[in-house]
């Protein structure tokens, strides 16, 4: 194939291993494997343990498969949401997080600014409020809520459920797990997988608030909700025949990153991201869109091109190196980067340099 | 690899062209294909032409994409159920079906006989039912529904909807879609594909009603309800991040059944059920589950082998044939048999062949 490389943020540049891994797949029968067999219970114990060392996932938090993150937005407000969730939107998808609350019939409420920004920590929550809706790294826009923003929240409202979308961060953070109550993920990436599953982390916490709503006679979905993706999880199956396929690969892909070591590849992250941020705060018709440096995330990082931005992607375009194009409005100026464990180094600093050349 | 046919009911055998669709599908990059670009677009207006052609789906019906056909049973009480809906139970898909009903606070009758059995048409449905809800072929006994038993809802009830399960018989089966509001299927059976896809085929009054229980202020779900599938879909595309390489081997296969001929893929079934209920009914120590001929499934076919089952699934392993285990209660006295398009004749009269000798 001819040398190519994708920067979308999402599906993304598959990770170097995933053909290989898929061709195994099909010369073992994984495709046709039955989701009730012993064997792909050990492929979901497997991947369960993998993904527990890889992101350093304590005791008492589950792992359950959806098909999408998107799912999980749903399954979310539908299980642990009674009325109330309080959610931080800068850009598009934490506002449309709260759009599905709103969707689902209950009585969000959203703090929002600018896309582009952060928040200053001085927005006051409610105590009442239920669950307390992050989105780690906007996918839209670049921004990245800091750590000890998130971590925060704990003490501010100790009786919220804390759940963060880890969308396009994953496995880049680390989370404080005793912080939060729920992280989620899709496939396709930080895990450089093909789309079309979803890996949703809860704690007990979540599972005692689902049976809570259950038992005062709401609707918490059917096969997806949180007793039945828990019931099945017990035995290490999935309540509807899942994408088979997509958890074996991802379970080969995690074998993959440990094997490389998860310290590397978040070093790894964060040199791709300072040589990116240094040559648009270097170049001279560019500029990073999402301006204080606190805010900017690692793994999607956001150029603000201007009437530059249609040559631009030519020119890299013309490198086998595809950008993103801006999201919604900032389509025609912008261009996103993803920076994920499928990019590497030498893809970065090629880059970089095809940029720095760029006038 | 090995001979090896997978006989189970789903995940079932690939159809045999599906490893090589795959390896061209990761050779030019459709893991990692954007849902919003244009040759996804293409992928999917491909796909839904190449269903409309197979199945003969007329002008009015719209085909959406979900994650399984499990997920097509909650979506569809979700969206089109504001009270009433009635099911035929006959084993335990059909009953699931109406227990996701109950679950999403639904207050759902069902006629219900015994497995192995099919309805007499002496049910009266009451014509304040919103859904009547049929499962084609039920999975787990291998009960079939005549086509006159479901084409004749429209005349008896024309107020209520009708919706067929149709998961583990297309593409055999051929609806009067002028006598069905919607038809939905799993791509993991019939179709021979990798898990992880189901499509759901709707008809403007199913986009009627999803929008009345909207507009009455009902929660219809959130990304995969029915306005916002049919948003997407007039564009080609879906609300989330699909299974992409799911649609994408969706329209290779769709494409290879039309180059086969539907007619050829349904007189090849027909011929292989008739050998094989022929094998079992002539065999001194196994008989075919269901007795009643009319409702026998040409796809799914169930051998009572009582005592005998052990041996018999031993037997057939030895020669590279795997049969499905009987489904819940019926794991040890059961064997299942798929009869797909992945199914060849040959492979067929081997089993017959195979079966005949067993003693």
């Amino acid at each position: 194939m001819k040398h190519h490389v994708n920067f979308t943020p999402g599906p993304s540049q598959l990770f170097f291993t995933v053909p290989d891994h898929a061709r195994e797949a099909f010369k073992t029968g994984i495709p046709s494997l039955s989701h009730r067999s012993k064997l792909f219970e050990e492929i979901v114990l497997e991947t369960n343990s993998g993904l527990r060392e890889l992101l350093n996932i304590p005791a008492g938090y589950e792992i359950y498969f959806t098909s999408s993150a998107t799912e999980i937005w749903e399954r979310l407000i539908q299980n642990l949401v009674e009325e109330k969730s309080f959610h931080f939107v800068n850009g598009s998808f934490s506002k449309r997080f709260y759009e599905i609350a709103l969707q689902l019939n209950k009585r969000p409420l959203k703090w929002e600014v600018k896309e582009g920004e952060g928040f200053d920590g001085s927005e006051k929550i409610d105590q009442s409020t239920e669950l307390i809706a992050l989105t780690h790294n906007e996918t839209s826009t670049g921004v990245s809520l800091p750590m000890s923003f998130i971590h925060q929240f704990r003490q501010q409202n100790p009786d919220a459920l804390i759940a963060v979308d880890a969308v396009s961060s994953l496995p880049y953070p680390t989370f404080d797990f005793t912080k939060v109550d729920s992280v989620f993920f899709s496939v396709q990436k930080g895990f450089g997988l093909p789309a079309g599953l979803g890996v949703w982390i809860v704690n007990e916490r979540c599972i005692a608030k689902a049976q809570q709503l259950l038992s005062k006679g709401m609707t918490i979905g059917s096969y997806h909700n949180i007793p039945t993706l828990k019931a099945n999880a017990v035995k290490n199956q999935t309540p509807e025949t899942p994408n088979v396929l997509g958890i074996y690969l991802l379970n080969q892909v995690v074998k993959d990153f440990l094997r490389r070591g998860i310290q590397t590849i978040r070093r790894e992250t964060e040199y791709k991201a300072a040589i990116l941020y240094q040559a648009l705060d270097q170049h001279n018709l560019l500029n990073p869109f999402v301006k204080d440096k606190k805010f900017q995330s690692s793994t999607v990082i956001v150029a603000d091109c201007q009437m530059h931005t249609e040559r631009l992607t030519k020119h890299l375009q013309s490198k086998g190196l595809f950008p993103g194009d801006g999201y919604g409005t900032n389509k025609k100026t912008q261009l996103r980067f993803a920076n994920f464990p499928a990019h590497s180094k030498e893809q970065f600093e090629f880059l970089v340099d095809s940029i720095a050349e760029f006038s």
